[in-house]
């Protein structure tokens, strides 16, 4: 499992530096932006539920993440024309770190609801963070069914396992939900409906 | 006063699920913003003062915030017509979160100073983070004598626990003030008189 | 040593409350962007390394950043044409809260590489939240050689460190390597190359 969680972080990280190359950033931005987006969910997950940050304990994420982001700055090239490859690692990513953070938090004694959020905190803070440092459209702005996919890949995994399985399977099970998901979406450009304002009504800024 | 706190944090829950009807989002990011603006604040002030984030123990509120900002998908139109209804619930809301993080941090043995910035935090932080992921002016861009309220409200409810009254009176009147100086803002269309660099120099951008 | 590093946070509180000025905020814009700008980097490394918050604890360094961008309100005119003294009081402290940042990671058991991250998060991480709530293009966004020179600061501070020298004097030679390199960039309009996607290629948006 560890070995499937760095790899995650290093895929999230090639996504932020990918982020960097088209911001035309210097080697430190890419360096900046890669290990945000790659650490950067696991981290906020671990601030709420109290936990020691787990680069902060082990340092391996953050140093494969910088590793990814340095090689990146000078590949990225290479990767950008291999952008659909990207997406579909990436879904792979949000889909373990999912089910990886949701159990993070069942295992810190949080009750379902806690765990669920905690596992969509884990897969797609990053590339908020990544998307507002960017200056992107957010990853919540965009309808791409990405928060969606990891919402219920984590409510099935948490339900899962309090219902009938085992940890270990619950994630597995909660892990190919979430990719399913995802990958039809990015397969069938797949977005769920919008709420759009009816017309003739111009409520003011909040 | 549990029952307020909750009544505030599904407030800020609707007008940051209302920043997701104006941008049009899916579900999840209803979800999203609407999650973060009601309990964002509190969390924030929470992990400051190095105590446990409150929905993270009891998810309630967090709960009633998905619940709020789901309704809000499918009724944003309802909603958004009332919103005059919905400004002067926010300056409620606005003004109970303000005394409750500000008494939040002096129970937790917080000086003066710093349960006043924790006031402002509490009541400001989930807005400006609402604003920044749907990339609107942030409520500190704006000049709305929104923080101001809450930062008067803070200081005199800290002051006058202090120096005269009991915790439950001073919150009673540092809320009231905080809720004034709102309303007063909102009905007057008053602002705080800003900096305007004077002409002919233009300093560049640091 | 605290007086270094109160003079840093100072230094910091300011250039945010000069970007308030030219958003023309108002004058709780202007406490808002000083204090987050000149404790926030400080803020964040406590809670990654789980220790107290330094400003909780002694509420100093948040009463002086406030007191600085109070004042910056009503005298922003004559500070904006002082200028290039701001940018060069911005590089002493920048390298002082590097190596300030990194030792205090190392004083809290962490190893190398966390302790230069938690340098370079130090000095950088106040100036990225100014630059997101201003609207202001991040500072990792920008090409000026400023993150580059606090991590080549933190990284030879903390391996002289760990290497040859006492902890004062690898601070020493950090900061002042960290400050040489900022001072270059401002004097000699240094910039790192940057990526640049080659032409006929154009990456969708991730």
């Amino acid at each position: 499992m560890p070995f499937i969680d760095l790899a995650a972080a290093v895929v999230f990280a090639i996504t932020g530096a990918l982020v960097a190359s088209r911001k035309e950033m210097d080697f430190l931005g890419f360096l900046w932006l890669g290990a945000i987006t790659g650490v950067g969910g696991g981290t906020v997950r671990d601030l709420l539920l109290g936990l020691p940050v787990f680069w902060v304990i082990d340092p391996t994420p953050i140093a494969l993440c910088l590793i990814a982001a340095g090689v990146v700055h000078f590949t990225a090239h290479l990767i950008a024309s291999r952008y659909r490859l990207l997406l579909w690692l990436d879904a792979i990513g949000m889909a373990l770190v999912t089910v990886v953070g949701a159990a993070k938090a069942t295992d810190a004694g949080a009750g379902a609801l806690v765990a669920i959020v905690m596992g969509v905190v884990t897969a797609s803070v990053g590339g908020i963070i990544r998307d507002l440092l960017g200056q992107e459209p957010s990853i919540i702005l965009r309808r791409e069914i990405y928060v969606t996919a990891s919402a219920v890949g984590a409510t099935l995994s948490v339900a899962a396992q309090s219902l009938v399985l085992s940890q270990p399977a619950a994630m597995v099970f909660g892990a190919v939900i979430a990719f399913t998901i995802r990958s039809l979406a990015i397969s069938l450009d797949w977005a769920l409906p919008v709420y759009r304002p009816r017309r003739g009504r111009d409520p003011d800024a909040l």
